[in-house]
């Protein structure tokens, strides 16, 4: 993925809300990024969720990807769950299977996978658990695009079993010197304000590094861009970085082009 | 399907473990039936017990169906819950994919779908429930081959879809003069012991119609038997009734065979 | 409960937010009501809504009431189930139970019970379900009080089970010539504005009887006032509700000290 | 808990078979313990299980303790999640309460709480995870018995709380010469037969030490025996535990008896 391309994509996770709850401006996201990683019934999205959201995505020509977690609705998915690789492998391959359903219920198509919360946590870092997600993966379509953080464990293990890879920046999350995310409970771990994410992309994405806290730089190749949607400064940042991509001549694709080339 | 063919397919609802709790008799069972009804997750079976059922399934040249069910693992799928459309349709389509990749994942394939527990009694009876998982199934896959119960409001929807249906009967459960299961509740609901089974079974596949409790004849073409088996006697009854069959000529196939005629 | 003594009570649905999701204004709500119906896990509230719910609810000197459901969080249980009458008595027990631990743990007290959803709707009109929840009250402590929907089949369970019943009026609900509550898909289902649901409320305080769409006078002794509180419109209609029973003389006070009487 | 006294506790888990699902040999064990840790429908038991498994422990004599577990069904409590105190204290809280209206509604009384499964073997090591569940079971009954590891943090936990506590050992399990349990995936992680159980049980219980598999002794005060009843082997050891016991002049009694010493 040479930056001469300079070909992009935009991703968020959305389709969270769960029965009666809402969650998230997807309708509003939904004009603005490319991609976008669909909550598939562990840890947010019923089936019926899960089917709104593909259609409208597909109404926005949005790419879809299944966004596989462990199993814990009350826990948004973000505690860690200490499963077997073998149990955790299947529970990747039936949440995208659920996905790929709904998807042709509605005349879309699941292009690739992103892992959620605590899941994508321990597979950046944890090659076991990295290794689960690409098999699973692998088991149930081979061209499935894997969406992994840049430098991840992820990123190996789905090269190891022949997956397209795109590596992942994130607008609004600080990086430490290891380049894994500052965690959520840190003062420092999150880019306030549509501005300095904006920035914080194109230092990224231009330099094709990831940049630390300390302004360490580590070398990557960013192929997409994840933005968070929950509230309206979310959106705002969206926007701008979208904004800040378009301005300096970057074009702003789904996953399925970037992959291509 | 004539009878002159005297092709026939066995099936039974397989499983249905979840967790660290098991049920029935799976390993003897595949040996005996040609077609497995494979719990997706909401009555019965999480995504490992899924993906272990299809690989012995596989093993033993079982074709694979998914048994979608209203999400309720505590009442095993047998308590009626008031669903809308929209929300039944999804659930169906959702079951369907998590079993699909499942199967993907073991190079086996779904090649049919039957309701399982209180929604396939509904569906029985009730169009609106009936419409909500043939029009999944064909939103999904429309070479899916509907396994419904014969004379049923189901095998209605399935035509009217234009799905493949095929009609099945139960050999161990009585029928009223309507071609309904007498209700479990009912003392007269079950055939008791494997003989009264197999007679039981080739009474209704010889004379190509249901035959009640109370001797009332209701015309049908059978093309599956379901057997259960959950206990010793269980499999004992699949046995002999797959012995009756044979007996009588009945050529035994999986359910996409059968479908092909 | 003579109107001459001019007390009653005004009720709300709280603690319905789930893990990462919330729903409600309980803060606003907890300043406006004498007693809260606390969800318990099986429609909405986990066991850190729940504590919390209670721990603010008690700040505010709000009296709490369990607020049992159908097991169905996807369907915020307003699904109905068929469930047998042993299982649906030991779900309420189950549910009273957390919560009067929860309650404890604050250094509150669970006084009341209220049933949410598609359970207070069966149970409404429905004899059987209504013991159920009765005799589940009764075998956990004969001295909770049932809060019910005036002139419903619960209010007459709880008598026979000589529970202390209150009798509750909604103040954005219609009313059948039957004294059921307009289904809430019906387009005359709610009363809109929070002038009208004031004075909806006070014609069925000041007349002691229901009214129905069509002026129907229904006579029964409402002892509480239900409001609802999931938006701004919500808060203003309790507001108005409180100001306008104030106004009138009545005295607003916790379902103990009505059932005290 | 001077050995001179010679009272002993026999406690098993029961109660853990979960709708449709059952598991374990409770009639058979109800009559060999002689305290019962009973689930709370997190990791397994739903309300009607509870109810039915406290009715028959009332019928025995058997007394009754919480056995509170993660939220984690399909995993039956054994793998661990990572959660915030105050949601583990809350989950604590809430099963507690649960079961004790259950008892309430059966005429009997919870007066134990014993953790289960992967949060029993975090609490046994980790001060933290031991704090919660002391201080929620203080928090709703400081009366409350804590049933716990001999050795381990959790009965430190409950010292500190000032809540009764009772050490156990177990009769199947090997301890490392740290008086952890031998994790199950390793190769001598279980004490086979019932003959074996007997003697391991005796020696501890008369040497008044864990004896580790190295032969390390390491001095507690052992106060019950925790046997399991999940095959016909298991109900034979815990017999003969139970015999050896008796035969040595231990009175077997529930636990309350020997708390109140």
């Amino acid at each position: 993925m040479s930056p001469k391309h300079k070909r992009i994509n935009l991703n968020a996770d959305l389709g969270e809300s769960f029965g009666a709850w809402t969650m998230g401006r997807d309708e509003q996201m939904l004009q603005l990024v490319n991609s976008a990683n669909v909550a598939c019934g562990f840890h947010a999205g019923d089936p019926l969720v899960m089917r709104q959201t593909v259609a409208t995505a597909q109404r926005h020509g949005v790419s879809i990807g299944a966004h596989p977690s462990y199993p814990d609705l009350q826990g948004f998915g973000r505690r860690r769950m200490d499963l077997k690789p073998a149990e955790l492998e299947a529970m990747v391959v039936y949440q995208i299977g659920a996905l790929q359903a709904v998807a042709a219920a509605e005349g879309h198509r699941v292009t690739h996978v992103k892992a959620h919360g605590a899941l994508s946590n321990l597979a950046s870092e944890d090659a076991g658990a990295a290794g689960c997600v690409a098999r699973a993966m692998r088991a149930v379509d081979p061209s499935l695009i894997l969406l992994a953080p840049a430098l991840s464990a992820l990123v190996r293990a789905g090269q190891d079993c022949d997956l397209p890879v795109v590596e992942e920046v994130f607008a609004d999350r600080q990086y430490t010197d290891e380049g894994h995310l500052v965690p959520r409970g840190h003062p420092q771990a999150m880019v306030h304000g549509a501005d300095n994410s904006a920035r914080h992309v194109m230092t990224m994405v231009e330099g094709q590094a990831l940049v630390s806290i300390n302004g360490r730089r580590l070398p990557c190749r960013p192929g997409s861009v994840c933005v968070h949607g929950d509230n309206a400064q979310a959106v705002a940042t969206a926007q701008a970085v979208r904004d800040a991509l378009a301005a300096a001549g970057w074009a702003l694709v789904p996953l399925p082009d970037l992959a291509a080339r």
